[in-house]
């Protein structure tokens, strides 16, 4: 990656299935991978504290600690959250951002914790209803981004479009398209298609100032046909977990095929750095840490179960996203497409 | 393909976006597989003799034409196949089926048209108020049915419940499974996760005597953790697509890594018939050929994009779902789950 300027992240230290045993480790990689950031550890001291000393590591200087008391647990309900969960260690790390001590969080915390802490410690830009979490899938000309992924699990026409701009904006400012092309997915490019939700946000998309191309099917994801593809949080969660599953599969099935004899185990010997960066582009691991795009600043989230290359590789991309000030072009931009203010 | 008895299927000659170019050889390319099957290719007289005098091919006495003046545009809507439907190749076919001449119909022909023509002319079971298509998508320990895949866009709690047991009675009864696994696709697997669909479809199949294993998520579909994955059917539908469409990227991108030099091409060669072997499992054509479960006799979809083979595939299937009566054995099991008739 490019080099950053100094950045300080706040990482929830207590996110995830495996809290500080990662975190900790991915902190540190992070530091050493990106000389320009700083990292502040929000989490319990004493276990923080006894984490680094074991870890006796190097980049120390840049790493910090915040105190939080307490951890959410990964089933929290968003009202959990806000009646018990302001001294966690995501509330925490929130409101370095929200204070202005970090230019970004990272969380291995669950969805609808996240969206509430955000909502509430940073709010959302003018013009946006509710926060979208985009991640990008690899497609046959390069990459697509995929809105939202499960921040709203129902959602209305106008939060669809809301959708469409964000990633239209982010893909446009943030990676540099020049007219991103957006489409919507459904169960079929024809305009009767579909339920009257997708049906009434086209009829919207198609008044704004997008590169809107229209209704896309789901394989059109991965074939390159757009930038950007918009749907609502279930459909988006649960295309982007089965497509993570079957690309698993897909290299444990190339792994096992490659091992199957001794012809095909000299085959995959001498094609193996022609496969290995194949198999970079298709690891869920590489494409981990998904912004939460709407917010009034910079919060990535990675999957609970990330490893450490995950997780680091999340941090590197709030630290991305942190410098690119994602939010502040977005909310520079939205004012074109003259969405209404909630 | 195990022989099966003589079995007469009708093909909607018309349906899909090629026609006669693919309905024709795929019909004659499934009476070479299958001695057992006869098929009646169901369209315009006039086109299909031509065609059929044209390929000049062997298995004729086993072909049948049956006249239907009119072809359904790939676009039809319900309400036009009801209105002006009625002398169509779709409507011919089923109407072959609901007659007892057929055992089985095959389209290419689009989703929402064959339910609206299968509902009419064939009904649905007792128990059951709207019919769901399922397919098989490969997983690691073997494969997993996927229901529904876009018959039903919006459903309510109690449909899910009644594709999670004609889920679970095909497996059984068609696959020979002693107790399928059956889960409900969510955002995650804690009871507290998802919409309240969902919710609600959750607390209702715990009551039944079926295996149900609770909340999956979209890798558990690839994973082999469960035998049946049951989902609304505009999810249902984008993640059969996503994952068909990153399937194609994934063995375009093996081939492209195994010929981009020298020694990786050596290693495509030596390593060629494991390869084959895993390709072949994740060819969606190989896929092809998804029953309208719920019917009151056999109908099967096949791709509107589909070539020779996966037409021939789909042909085959219905072939086999016939062969088993799999709505005779659904009507029969259905008792036990105690769905109320609509």
């Amino acid at each position: 990656m490019s080099n950053i300027e100094k950045t300080v992240l706040a990482l929830d230290a207590h996110g995830g299935d495996q809290g500080l045993a990662v975190s900790v480790p991915a902190a540190l990689a992070a530091l050493k991978a990106e000389p320009g950031l700083e990292i502040c550890l929000v989490g319990k001291e004493g276990e923080l504290e006894k984490a680094l000393s074991s870890s006796g590591s190097m980049h120390q200087d840049r790493l910090h600690i915040h105190h939080a008391a307490t951890e959410l647990a990964m089933d929290a309900k968003p009202a959990d959250v806000l009646r018990r969960g302001r001294e966690s260690s995501m509330w925490k790390a929130f409101e370095r951002v929200a204070s202005g001590r970090a230019s970004a969080c990272v969380s291995c915390g669950n969805t609808s914790a996240m969206m509430v802490t955000g909502v509430k410690l940073l709010g959302t830009l003018p013009g946006i209803q509710r926060p979208a979490l985009m991640a990008y899938a690899p497609s046959l000309g390069g990459q697509t981004g995929l809105l939202d992924l499960g921040a709203n699990l129902e959602v209305r026409a106008e939060q669809l479009v809301q959708f469409a701009v964000m990633g239209s904006v982010t893909a446009r400012q943030a990676d540099g398209l020049t007219s991103p092309r957006v489409g919507l997915l459904n169960v079929g490019h024809e305009d009767s298609k579909g339920h009257a939700i997708v049906r009434e946000a086209q009829a919207m998309l198609q008044d704004l100032p997008l590169n809107y191309t229209g209704f896309i099917e789901g394989h059109d994801i991965f074939a390159g046909t757009v930038d950007i593809a918009v749907c609502d949080g279930f459909t988006g969660n649960l295309v982007l977990k089965s497509a993570e599953g079957l690309a698993r599969m897909f290299l444990t099935e190339v792994r096992g095929a490659l091992e199957s004899n001794l012809l095909s185990r000299m085959g995959g010997w001498l094609a193996a750095p022609a496969l290995r960066r194949m198999v970079a582009r298709f690891d869920p691991a590489a494409h981990n840490g998904a912004p939460l795009l709407g917010l009034n600043g910079v919060a990535v989230k990675s999957h609970g179960g990330a490893d450490v290359p995950g997780l680091t590789r999340a941090i590197l991309e709030a630290g991305r996203e942190a410098q690119r000030q994602v939010p502040r072009r977005i909310e520079a931009s939205i004012h074109e497409y003259q969405l209404e203010t909630t």
